[in-house]
């Protein structure tokens, strides 16, 4: 059982491999074809994470020996408050130290941070060498590892120093899941249920046939395999339609407005980013409810798989509404002071609309308030 | 008298315009032509260092405003070693204390330090906003601000953290030159007789025309614009058939084998960029004649060139030959072991090979030991 989707990027085409118990392949998959070999160099930097190197970082190095690379590893610490541009300075280090070339590659091993940290190293050790994504979080496998977004924060605020550098492979192993934390497992289910809604009607339904959602020992290896191929299929395809982020792809922030508001709000400690993006969900239905683009049937759908993974669905108790409010204005998506919304009007399809009342917004934020 | 050099690069074409003023009239040429308006948004930062910023930044800023842009600006401390990361983070608190948005652009005023940061932190702001480049020194005018290579500094090498963005504009004051020091400029007539070596034997006899090019005083404003129109169309030319420095580009680097050698082991103190690539483009063209490749005639009328601009053609007394030879082996252009050089074959040209004897190498060192 394994899945290759073809990212079709004008000069940057590459694939996302799915196949189970590929990390002991991973020195074969980065070698290519003899009909398409990859041509990623002999030297391979892998950085990873103390925890995740623990559990696979033998077994990557190993299957990249095995293949003739020579392999030299960077671990970082771990967490969202380390991808800075001084923890990037331990790959560079790493980099130098190691004699990496502009024909080389990094590996990422990891999470969401260590790829978007290895991503953007690699768009900037000499201008520029290969990046293959090993993501071994379900949320790094459907969102982060796919499109070539890359970056660290600034002290005030995420992601605003980055790049755009396309991956020459990401590779995914489901079986990796098996280590993941519940809580990280369930936020990155609010992510696959986000393609169902605006992008993939099939996934939606499939997702609808689980009886529980909530962790990884409930879904069938089948569901996995589907669930990952879908996912990096919705994500591929609208990467590839608009690679630089100009039009469509801003559809994949559908949850994200008031998501993003809900967790700068509570500090990044209350929620995380995929529980903050299923409240976000339902306050994008209910506002598209309201303006009469989504039947309030669907919308109940959403909120049934939301609740089947165990997600939360109202707002954290104790936030201020006009904070949330205000704190959507100054949100990095907003244009000339109009907020943006991402609003489904069926499921499998969204829209883009900067036009929503803010008393419209005001008034579903506080049927969702906590009681 | 105004040259306008067109870019054509597949998705990033932009013009370099030379035209003696226009620092006064910076703001009209960044909305572009009704034709073609350069859409560079609304809000302007100005990265510069506080001596360009001293001669020229209230007319920079007196001429964006009056053209409708907001202007926020941010100053840099001067010098090669001030091009580090931590540099780059004022860059990034300049940008987010005056709300940068992607469509905005960052204007660098200075020489290739400022050049450099700025198009790197361009090039990493909110994963690229646009950067219009007004080089105030003449190396920065004929080679630096032309590419689209951008980065910083790593402890341990010069640029090996960067990125590829073009400028959306490079706008050129001849005027500007006239608060250049005479040793900087001298420098920069280096990269000048470059040009005129590898690709234009029509601006090698314009040089030689002038009895003397050791200062900007004993040029005619006639001259000067066309050194920089013949040195930026040169550069122009050979970036837009390799944007990315895949092969062509590298002709570029002649004179800069042993130049970075030199520079390198007199710890940048003894002789600066300019001067290491005239010591080096003398060393390329005896190697040349060594092999038979350049006519002894030809490296002499380079070589007279050179000595009327004052400008080093032996090395610096006390450097080691064999320090030398082994600087070349740990030089970032080495690929597999293979030392390259760029070496002429006729006024106007010439070939990179990576197949030089060091005899010969090291032959041609000794003859230009400082006695």
């Amino acid at each position: 059982m394994q899945s290759v989707i073809p990212v079709n990027l004008p000069r940057h085409a590459y694939d996302i491999t799915i196949a189970p118990g590929s990390v002991d392949q991973l020195g074969v998959w980065m070698q290519g074809t003899t009909k398409r070999p990859l041509k990623l160099g002999s030297r391979v930097l892998v950085i990873s994470n103390p925890a995740v190197f623990e559990h696979y970082g033998r077994r990557v190095i190993a299957s990249l020996e095995q293949a003739g690379f020579t392999v030299a590893t960077c671990l970082l610490p771990d967490g969202e408050h380390y991808k800075t541009l001084e923890t990037l300075t331990k790959i560079y280090d790493a980099a130098l130290a190691n004699r990496l070339e502009r024909s080389s590659t990094f590996v990422a091993l990891g999470g969401g941070v260590i790829g978007d940290m290895t991503g953007f190293a690699a768009a900037t050790w000499l201008r520029g060498v290969n990046v293959v994504q090993v993501p071994t979080s379900l949320l790094a496998m459907v969102d982060a590892a796919i499109g070539g977004k890359t970056g660290v924060n600034h002290p005030n605020g995420k992601n605003l120093i980055g790049a755009f550098h396309q991956p020459r492979l990401v590779l995914i192993d489901p079986h990796v899941l098996q280590t993941l934390p519940v809580r990280e497992f369930r936020a990155a289910i609010a992510e696959v249920i986000k393609y169902g809604v605006i992008w993939d009607a099939d996934l939606f339904t499939q997702l609808e046939a689980a009886p529980q959602l909530d962790q990884l020992s409930h879904l069938s290896a089948e569901l996995l395999q589907a669930m990952l191929t879908h996912s990096c299929r919705a994500k591929a395809h609208v990467v590839s339609k608009d690679e630089k982020e100009a039009g469509l792809r801003a559809i994949l922030n559908y949850g994200h407005t008031i998501g993003h508001a809900v967790e700068s709000l509570t500090g990044y400690q209350v929620v995380n980013h995929g529980e903050a993006v299923a409240i976000g969900m339902v306050a994008a239905a209910e506002i598209a409810v309201a303006l009469q683009l989504w039947r309030p049937a669907d919308a109940q759908r959403q909120l049934t798989l939301l609740q089947n993974a165990q997600l939360p669905t109202h707002l954290p108790s104790g936030i201020n509404l006009d904070a949330i409010l205000s704190s959507l204005q100054s949100d990095k998506k907003v244009e000339a002071g109009q907020v943006r919304f991402v609003l489904p009007t069926q499921i499998g399809a969204a829209i883009v609309t900067d036009q929503v009342p803010t008393t419209i917004i005001r008034q579903v934020l506080q049927q969702m308030q906590t009681v």
